[in-house]
């Protein structure tokens, strides 16, 4: 798989990890995550011993134990106590990863440890942001990671696979946002005009002012602002103030996020919702349906589109003018997993 | 697989094709059908810009559209049209195949376009000719399609798989057909005396004239007549005149196509049904449910033949002096096979 | 798969099978057994001549026909018979496997017929032995019958995966048992000092001896003897006088046996139950109730152990002090596989 390694990878929801192990696959790596009084460990999953999953163990305060034969590791990997024996070889240990609760989110770095700070997670909004009403959620995709990357970088794909969903009209096809390199990702900017109202309220059409950053390893963090037409026209098309948005439609914020976990496989994370001056519970939950139909057509496409490269991967792409993001992230990727290696 | 790639090959029945693009992998080509003005439109089923299948498309007119990114294909597969780009690369075009729509089947020529002959597409009788009353059905296979067509040229498996559905005695297997070598294809004939009566109709047993033509790709053309006994020794042993047939058990005609999908799946078309001066929808009915459980009884132990032949795919078979049909067949299909790519 | 051939492997309860050909892969190789007047037969489960499995025939007395074109064949896998058709040709035969019902089971020699000997059946107590009360069972795994193997000579496990079904306590994993190497396996014995009541009867701890076999190439030979408190030091830690057993939770035999079917499922046959003058049929349906479930627990462990594996089939094992037993058994069964192709 073509990622980078040294990047912070979404492994949960804060609130989904418990007192319990969690097994989660990234890149390929079977991983078990736990609290401890600290933080949260990260392991490999896959006990010194016999090979057996330590997510199938117990905690045992900062340590976890396995199930299998009673091997007992601590926060760092290192077995600690082996039932009925003494010794313990030195290098009965298995790998730690550097793991973090941030945004409400529990990341894991899948690179070189010396290299993993904090200040490389991306500026997502987290569910308990005092400032944001979000809904949230999670989607498994049979495909893989890179696929659903490509579609977050081309809102082309609006017009035609959401024209019910987000009703979305062809002047998403028809029109370039401005897309600018970003060091660990890429800006997309835009102003759609005269649109329908997305989440079908209100009369009449509507100026939406968007701009997302997509970034490494596979992080979406946008914005949209529905104001009344002509605001694009106002604002010289440039970026508006925020605080002219209609009552309920108007600012909102989403952070999603793509894990690889196979190959083939990937899991996706997302939230979404007003600002708490901007909207309420009931417009959360509006979004919320609205997303779960989109990222559902979303996923039928792209596995669709997997099985198709899987039929026969020699085939090629062609690209046209609307991945021009794609491309840019795709490059910086590639980069960047060049310089693991380097 | 060794098939012949110039050949006519059953996708559909033509009902099944509606204003909505029809998905079929042939000789693992996937493959997207709709109709056209003109008739019916057969295109690799992968856009060229980032490989989605055409087949979750929209229908416009003469031509499909991409819902991924809304990619407008015409029939011939030529793209004519890129949202928001201006330019279209001139090589920016999908397979086309020729396509045909007859005796009620859509038929998709898979080699050389210059050699698509409607000619060549052998005579089967169609849902609705005037002169038949047909039921159909199809049936998917987990199987090599080959092994389906060598189950169709050896009719011997009647006393061993349809003792119960056909009532078929013994002597199906005890003795040979006449095997007679066909330009693209094979013919088998006889008569088989003094049997009981396949639908379980009428009293005393019969002399049944059966003729079949097995036809490449795997296209089966089969006319049965129940006689009173006597009538083969009364024939010299020759076919017979159609109009002494039994009144109720007289004349059938089946019409059936096995189409290989991918190396080890298969689809299988037929229809079944008695002349109609000889039948009524009653025996159609009675026909059509002796055939599924009959071709149910196949499949079965043909699904099973191929994970037995799967497990070690080395083990050679040994042919019996009923294997004619299947050997000539085979050899026929082989060098037209060798034919294509010479 | 690294298995001895020459070894008696248990195909089925004797109860199983009927007059109905039964269908079973050992060591990736597909068998059909019947029953004859004389024993049981076992026969490749592959028709010479197209390759169909004779487990979908017909048995007709010492012979089984396929049921695909009518080829029969006797009990020592000569085709017999070739429906219309004369000549057989000498070759014409499947390979046929000495096979037995013994102890309840019908065991099939893998290896050279010429060393297939009766007196190399491990001597496990049959169903229908008149001095013992037996439940019986089994179960298959999606996991390598080396595995289930690795997790019989080691019980270790006991005090981890069944803390809650065998009740067993942390000294399993904490003391070692004494081990002896056997020519055709290993011998464990041990005295288990007070213990919680395994079965949940009775009042107070007891002294538990213990001893079993396991012999090539997967079968568990295992007696319990449960004891009061302090009978292991009366009898100076030596193998206890079974008539001392404490009334309904004596003295228990149970038989089990590991087949591997293909390289990565395996069937486990089970016994269990007391002998009749120390325990009643209600005894045997609890210890059955506790045997379900508690090899439910280690065929999830041991198949989440194979998907670890199978992720990275690299990795290799780290042995502790406990896994002699394993070492032993798998050193022996390594030495039988080559001298099966010196």
């Amino acid at each position: 798989m073509n990622y980078t390694r040294n990047a912070w990878y979404v492994a949960a929801w804060s609130c989904d990890l418990s007192a319990e192990p969690f097994a989660i696959t990234i890149l390929n790596e079977p991983i078990v995550l736990y609290r401890t009084f600290k933080g949260v460990a990260a392991l490999e999953d896959r006990c010194v011993h016999r090979l057996a999953p330590l997510s199938r163990g117990r905690c045992e305060g900062e340590n976890l134990r396995c199930l299998y034969h009673g091997v007992l590791f601590d926060a760092k990997g290192a077995v600690i106590e082996i039932p009925g024996q003494d010794m313990i070889p030195p290098n009965a240990k298995v790998r730690a990863y550097p793991a973090i609760n941030k945004h409400d989110w529990i990341l894991v770095w899948m690179g070189d440890p010396a290299k993993a700070d904090e200040s490389l997670i991306p500026q997502a909004v987290g569910l308990s942001d005092p400032n944001w009403l979000l809904g949230y959620g999670q989607m498994d995709y049979a495909a893989e990671a890179r696929l659903i990357c490509d579609n977050l970088c081309d809102f082309s794909h609006l017009s035609y696979v959401h024209a019910n969903s987000f009703g979305a009209t062809e002047d998403w096809a028809k029109s370039r946002p401005n897309v600018i390199p970003l060091e660990r990702g890429v800006r997309f900017e835009r102003w759609m005009i005269s649109q329908p109202r997305m989440t079908g309220r209100g009369e009449g059409k509507a100026d939406v002012w968007q701009w997302y950053e997509f970034m490494v390893p596979g992080v979406l963090l946008m914005s949209s602002v529905t104001l009344p037409e002509g605001s694009a026209a106002k604002c010289n098309y440039k970026a508006p103030a925020a605080d002219r948005a209609l009552e309920g439609e108007g600012i909102t914020f989403t952070s999603q996020a793509v894990t690889p976990l196979t190959d083939k496989t990937a899991r996706y994370f997302f939230s979404w919702g007003p600002r708490k001056d901007q909207g309420d519970e009931k417009l959360r939950d509006v979004l919320m349906g609205v997303a779960d139909m989109a990222f559902t057509e979303d996923r039928l496409m792209i596995e669709a589109q997997q099985r198709v490269i899987d039929h026969d991967p020699k085939r090629t792409i062609m690209p046209t003018s609307a991945d021009k993001g794609v491309t840019l992230f795709n490059r910086l990727v590639e980069k960047m997993a060049k310089e693991d290696t380097a």
